[in-house]
């Protein structure tokens, strides 16, 4: 696999071309950023974590049948994936108050929902990233509405899955956020990457921060946060693949 | 009927009690505020245009089987109605783009949609009403999945209704604002009022702004949009009512 130009840099990920039209390769940073790029930093190692542990994630979810871009991971920050044009929606699962949720309508962080909820936002830097309802992203042709049931169906059945996951290493899946791409074909599959800089993830007993929250917070312990949760993860699965 | 205590005053309303526990009394002011309140004015004749013209729009729908709090005209200013718990959504329902739509997804002024845009904001002025979803409704506990269909089911077939008869008066109705509210039998009706304060009206043919954007954007001529809005509506209702 021949590694080609760069397409493009993000936050936290540069993506390069290969000699496979339909294969790129995905390059994690240790940047940080919050609040829409208002915040930046450094987290030493995370590149490494969440590239590790965004592939491990996806290789499992590929396992219960979940169609998702991973294809091979290259080295410690490297991954091949395949091509896909991104539907331009952060599809976020939330199953307990946190975050943007709690601020937006005033409810303290904390409070499990009775079932999961699903909201989208407009991945558009420009606008901040505006909550959008279905009949607006219908409406602005971000996805059709076949699109837009396939990737409700998959986030829903991801989050069934991750959370079973996270409860076995000891940690609440509080919420996430994940990205869908368009095949060549047409075909939606998860895309983009499942870590702690997308996840909200707290200690079950104690609910410790174990995510980017310690950044975007400035609560200390980024660094350890990541390597903690990895560690859990690691030999959780370790067992599972025994 | 006895005009009771004063229960209630809004940026444009005051609510008082009757001797019936049932009926509430309305009284439209020409107070009008903006941007959550952030802009204060007043538009003379105001009160009076709004409460004529709320009555008549929905005696009109209650005639075309849309359930609606309106019972009867007691003067200029005030209405009778019934008493209703305000459901805390803003029923937002879009034909063309324009307004904040416009603003949050950055598209322009103008654009008519395939299809009629239903959207809810969560009425709470502390929180500046921020744009909610479904999910987020039911999670809140804002009402159920049941009232929310029926919400749905109303605020469309009120659109249908009301674009037709605007179009008779050469008007494009782009958006509007409803609330609903629940009887003391759970019954959710229409609620609040139906005026260019709550719609935004455009002249067919030349696209001017009828309603209260023109005090918003200090367009001028507000006192008379409001008039020639009223006279419109009130010469097709007269034909119709024939």
């Amino acid at each position: 696999m021949i590694k080609g130009r760069q397409i493009y840099e993000g936050k936290a990920k540069k993506v390069f071309e290969t000699d496979d039209p339909e294969l790129l390769i995905v390059s994690y940073k240790d940047d940080a950023t919050a609040f829409n790029g208002k915040k930046r930093g450094t987290i030493t190692g995370k590149g490494v974590i969440n590239n590790r542990m965004s592939n491990l994630l996806m290789e499992y979810l590929q396992d219960k049948g979940i169609p998702a871009h991973y294809v091979q991971e290259l080295n410690e920050r490297e991954t091949l994936v395949r091509k896909v044009s991104i539907i331009p929606l952060e599809v976020i699962i939330r199953n307990v108050s946190a975050g943007s949720f709690s601020m937006r309508y005033g409810v303290e962080e904390g409070i499990p929902f009775d079932t999961p909820i699903i909201e989208f936002s407009y991945k558009n830097d420009a606008l901040n990233d505006p909550l959008i309802n279905d009949h607006h992203i219908l409406a602005l042709k971000l996805a059709t509405a076949e699109e837009l049931n396939t990737i409700k169906d998959l986030a829903f059945r991801i989050n069934d899955e991750l959370c079973a996951l996270w409860k076995e290493c000891g940690v609440t899946l509080v919420d996430f956020k994940l990205e869908f791409g368009r095949c060549s074909d047409g075909t939606v599959i998860l895309a983009d990457e499942i870590s702690p800089d997308t996840c909200r993830l707290w200690d079950s007993s104690t609910a410790e921060k174990l995510d980017k929250d310690r950044f975007r917070r400035d609560l200390g312990g980024v660094e350890e946060a990541y390597r903690e949760i990895m560690a859990r993860l690691t030999k959780k699965l370790a067992e599972v693949n025994k």
